[in-house]
C-alpha cells in the first residue's frame, strides 16, 4: 500500500509521522511545491525510523511523480488560517490550489481514494470530488473526528476520567456551524448530560466550536497535532479495511435532509471509502441544527460556484 | 511497579503475558501450587520478551515470597468449572481456595490493590475482601469486562463494524444474573436498538449471558484470552493511574439499591483502586433486572456464609 | 491478506493470538481436527479483540474450505514432545501428519507461504516443501528466532540489560545440533565475548540448546509463548514486507557449502517469502560446528526417506 | 511520573509528543519563554490524545512552577543552528539559556534526572552539569541515539533491510567529531564491513558526520523528528528502568583515557539515570578519533570557560 500526503506545512507531515508509526503503508510521497522542504522532513522521518522500528519508507519532493500509484492521498495543501482570518477568507485561493492539486494526484493514482483536510473543509472537499470525477465514495474531508477529539479532550479536563472512555459524535458543517449532539456523547455509556449540567455543557461545546481559533490565537498558527492524527485515524481505517465508523465530511444523496454537498456525518470506513452514511435518530432540535449546518454548506459553495463562474 | 498473578493456569499466564507485553511494571509473581507450570510459564514468557520487546521480569513459583511486596495482585485460582457444572458449584471449593490464597498474597504485600477473578466472581471477591481486611477500594473482581467483551464480539460479527467503535456497558452478576443495558450500548454513537431489533438483540443478550459456557461446550475447558485481557486491562488501569470508568466487581454501599456485595457497576479505576462507583440513571426495566441480580448474588453469599458457619 | 495457522494447540493459538493484535491481516482460519478446540479458541480470540482493539476475524474450524486463499499458513500440527521423548522420536508420526496437512493447504491456498513449526523441525520443513511441490523460497521453518530469543533472554538475565539491546544469530539445526555464534552476539554493539567469560558462555550456551528440553521438564508439555511469537515474527516480515534478516530454516544451495536441506540460516524475508540467504564469513571452528550440524540434518532426512521408502 | 520539556520549538514540542504518546508518564510540563507556543502545543497534543488514546496530561506555560516536582527534564531550550552557522557559534548565546533553564529546573525539581538536547551538545550538557550541582549519574546529553538513527537510516537506504535488524553504535563529540565504529556495526549479525566496502562506507558515515548540516540545507532549519524521538527514548529507558545500553553523551572518568567533561559513550540507562558507561574494546585507529574527538570537546569546554570568566 501506498500514501500520498500533498503539503508537507505541519499538518501534512504529521499525518506521514502518524502513518509511518504505525508501519501499514510500503510507501509514504510527502509532496509540496517547497520541494526542500518536502524532502527534508521526508529525511528527518526516515531518521526517526530506527528509533521507532517502522520500515516505511518516505520520500519527499516537488514532483507529482513521486506519488505515482498511491492507494490513499492527503491533501493538506492550502493556505493557513491566520489570526482573525476567517476560514472563509481562504476560499478563493484554497479552491484554486486544491484544484490544481487534485489533477496532479488523480493523474498520477487515477485509483486512489482522497482524504481532504484544506479549509474551510466542507467546500475544499467538494472542489476535490468535482476535479477528480472520482465516485463519492472515494473522496471525504477529515474534520469530525478532529472536533470530537477536541470535544473529548474538554470533557476529560472537566471529569477527569480516560480519554479512551469519552465516545462522542459532532454533525455538521466544520468550525462554528458545527451541530453538538450532546445526547450522542457517553462517559463510560453514562451520557454526558446526566454528568455536566446544560450551562457548562454549552461553554464546552462553544469551546469546541471554536477549539481551531483558540490555537491559533495562542500560536499565531493552526494547530497540527490533533488534524494530523485525525487524518491518519482515516488513513488507516482505510488501509486496514477495519469499518471503523467515524464522523467525516461525506457526500450526502438525502441523508439528513441534505444532499449534492459534502457535510460531517458518521460513516463506515474501510478500503471502499465511505463504506456507508449513518443515519441517526435526530430530535427536532438537532434537525434544525443540522439543517442550518447544511444551509451554511451550501452558501459557501455556493460562493466557490461564484468565483469559479467569474473567474 | 509489581505484578502478582496468583494462579498459573490459563487465565492467569495469560494475565502475565498481557501486562508484560505492555511493559508497564518491572516485576511480574506468577505463583501456582504446581511449581514447575508457574516456573515454565514464566520461563516462556521470558524467552518471548526479545521478540515481544519487553523488559517486565516474570518469576514463577510455588511460594509466595517471590510476590513480596506488589503493588497489584489478580487472583485467578480456583478450580475451573467443567461441562455441565454451574458456577455455583465451584462455591465452596474455590472459597476455600481463594480465602487460603488472599491469607498469602496479604502477608507478604499489605499494601496491594486485589482483583478476583476466580469464579463464582462475585462471591469470590466477597471472600477475598473479607479476608483481606482492605478498604474495598482495594479489592475488586474481574467480570463486567468480559462480559461486555463479549457482546461486543457479537455486535461486531451482527454488525460488521470495528469492535473500536462499539460501546457497551453491562451491570449486575456474573453470567446468567448479568443486567443487560441495551440503552446504554451504542455503535459509532448511533444506539444499538436502532440497528438490531429487539427479538434479535435478546438472542445476542442471551448469547453473552451463556458466553462462558458457550466456550466450555467448544473446548471442555474455560476460556482465557478474554478473560485474561480483560483482568489485565484492570491492571493497566490501576498502574497508569488512568480513571478508565469500566464494569467491574465492587463493592456497592447503597448504589443501586444494593449494599453489602460485590457486584458488576461502571467504576472509575485508578491508582486508588475503586476511586468512584459510576451510578447510571436506569428506567424501571433496568432497575428491576438489577435487583435481582443483586438478590442473586445476596443468595450465593447467604450460600457461601452457610457453608463457612458449617465448617 | 489472509492468515492460515493449522494445529490449534498451544503454539498454534498463540501465533493467531500473536498474530490478530498485530492488526495487519482481515483473516485468521485457525484449523485443528479437534473442531471443538479450534472453534473455541478462535471464539475467544474474537471476544478479546474488543479488549486489545483489533479487528481481525478469527475462524475456526476442521474443515480446510476456511483456509481458502490464504496468503501466508503456518503449520503447527503434529504431536507434542512429551518428557524424555526425543525430537526425532517424533519423525514418523510427524511427518505423515505434515504431509497430510501440507497438501489440503496447497490445494486451498496455491499460492501460500508456507512457515513450518512442527517438529523435529528442519525435517518437517523439508517435508512439506516435498509435499507443497512449491519454490523453496515459500517455504520456511520457525526455529532460530526461538533460539535467540531464549539465548538473549538467558543473557538479559546474566547482564541485567534491556532485550532491545541484545543482538544475536545462531546458525543450524534445531536444539542440540544448533550452531552458537558467540563472535555474532553483541549487548549494545558491545561483543559478548568481552562481557562474559568463555566456561561461562559455554553454560548459557548449552542451556540454550537444552531449552525447550527445559520447559518440557518444568511443565511437563511443550513450550508456546515463544515458539508462537517467533512465528508470529515471521508473518509480520511476509506480510509487512519488512525485509527483516532473521534466523529461519531454509533450502540452502551451496550456502555454507551445504545444499539440498533445510537448515537455520540468516534469511531477509519478505513478501516474496525468504527473499536472501545470508552468508556470514564463519572461522573454522563455525564451520565445522555448521557441517556437523548439517550432517545431523541429513542424517534424519534419511531416516524419513527411509521411512517413506518402507511405507 | 512526571516529565518537563524545556522549550516549546520543534524539538522540545517532538520530545513531548513522543513521551505522552507512549502513556508512561502522568503529566509532561512543556515550558517556554513564548508562553503562547507552549500553551497552544500542550492544547493541542491534548486534543490529539482521544485519537492516540493516551492519558497523559500535558501543560505549557512559561512560569517554571509547572514544572514542579519533574522526575526526568529534556532541555531542548537555545536557538536553532541556521544555515552556514556552526554548532559553536551557538556557544555563548546557549550557554546563557541552558544556565538559566537549569536554574529554575533545579529549583522546582531538585530529584530530576536531566537529558540536554540544545547544542553545542557535549558543551551544554557541561553547562548544565556545573549549573545544577548533580550528581554526574543524573545529568546526560543526547547526540548519540540520533546519529546512530541516521546511520542507520542511511544503512538501511544502501543495503534495503528493516530497521529493526540493523545495529549500530557511535563514540565521541556530536557531529564532525564523531567517532564512527564501523566494527561494531552489523545488520541482522554480520558487520557491515562484509556488505559494503570500505569506501562506500566512508562515504556514509561522512553522510551522518554532517547529518543535521543536510537537513538545515533543505529545510533552512534542523531537524526535529529523529532529535525529537531520540530524547524520548531516553526519557522511556529512565522512566521504565530499562537498563538500555544506549550511546548518550556522558560524564567521563578516565573511560577512553577521557576525563572531567561530558562526550558520547555507550551507557546503561536505568531509573537511576547513567548507571555505568559501557567500556568498548577500540583498536588504535579508533582510539585514535575518540582522542582527537575528546580534544575537541575539550577545546569547546575552554572556549565556553573563556567566555565565563570575561562575564
Amino acid at each position: 500500500m501506498k500514501l500520498t500526503v500533498v503539503g508537507a506545512g505541519n499538518v501534512g507531515a504529521t499525518v506521514a509521522e502518524c502513518v509511518a508509526r504505525m508501519d501499514i503503508v510500503q510507501n509514504i510521497a510527502l509532496v509540496d511545491i517547497n520541494e526542500g522542504v518536502a524532502q527534508g522532513k521526508a529525511l528527518d522521518l526516515m531518521e526517526a525510523a530506527p528509533i521507532h522500528g517502522f520500515d516505511t519508507v518516505i520520500e519527499g519532493g516537488a514532483d507529482y511523480a513521486i506519488t505515482k500509484g498511491s492507494d490513499v492521498t492527503v491533501i493538506t495543501a492550502g493556505l493557513p488560517r491566520k489570526p482573525g482570518m476567517s476560514r472563509d477568507d481562504l476560499l478563493a485561493k484554497n479552491a484554486e490550489i486544491v484544484s490544481s492539486v487534485t489533477r496532479s494526484v488523480v493523474d498520477q493514482s487515477p485509483d486512489t481514494t482522497i482524504i481532504v483536510v484544506s479549509n474551510p473543509l466542507d467546500v475544499m472537499t467538494y472542489v476535490a470530488y468535482m476535479e477528480s470525477g472520482f465516485p463519492s465514495q472515494r473522496v471525504m474531508g477529515m474534520a469530525g473526528i478532529l472536533d470530537t477529539a477536541r470535544y473529548r479532550a474538554f470533557l476529560k479536563m472537566e471529569l477527569g476520567v480516560s480519554v479512551r472512555d469519552i465516545n462522542a459524535m459532532l454533525l455538521g458543517g466544520h468550525g462554528d456551524s458545527m451541530t453538538p449532539l450532546p445526547r450522542f456523547t457517553t462517559v463510560g455509556s453514562q451520557p454526558v448530560t446526566d454528568l455536566i449540567d446544560e450551562a457548562r455543557l454549552d461553554e464546552i461545546i462553544t469551546r469546541t466550536k471554536k477549539g481551531g481559533g483558540e490555537i491559533v490565537g495562542l500560536m499565531g498558527t493552526s494547530a497540527w497535532y490533533a488534524p494530523g492524527a485525525g487524518a491518519a485515524e482515516m488513513v488507516e481505517a482505510i488501509v486496514k479495511d477495519s469499518k471503523r465508523v467515524l464522523p467525516c465530511a461525506a457526500w450526502v444523496t438525502g441523508q439528513y435532509g441534505l444532499e449534492d454537498m459534502f457535510i460531517g456525518v458518521p460513516v463506515k470506513l474501510g478500503r471502499g471509502g465511505v463504506e456507508e452514511i449513518v443515519e441517526l435518530d435526530l430530535n427536532d432540535k438537532e434537525t434544525a441544527d443540522m439543517k442550518a449546518s447544511g444551509e451554511h454548506v451550501r452558501e459557501v459553495i455556493g460562493a466557490y460556484e461564484n468565483l469559479k463562474a467569474q473567474a
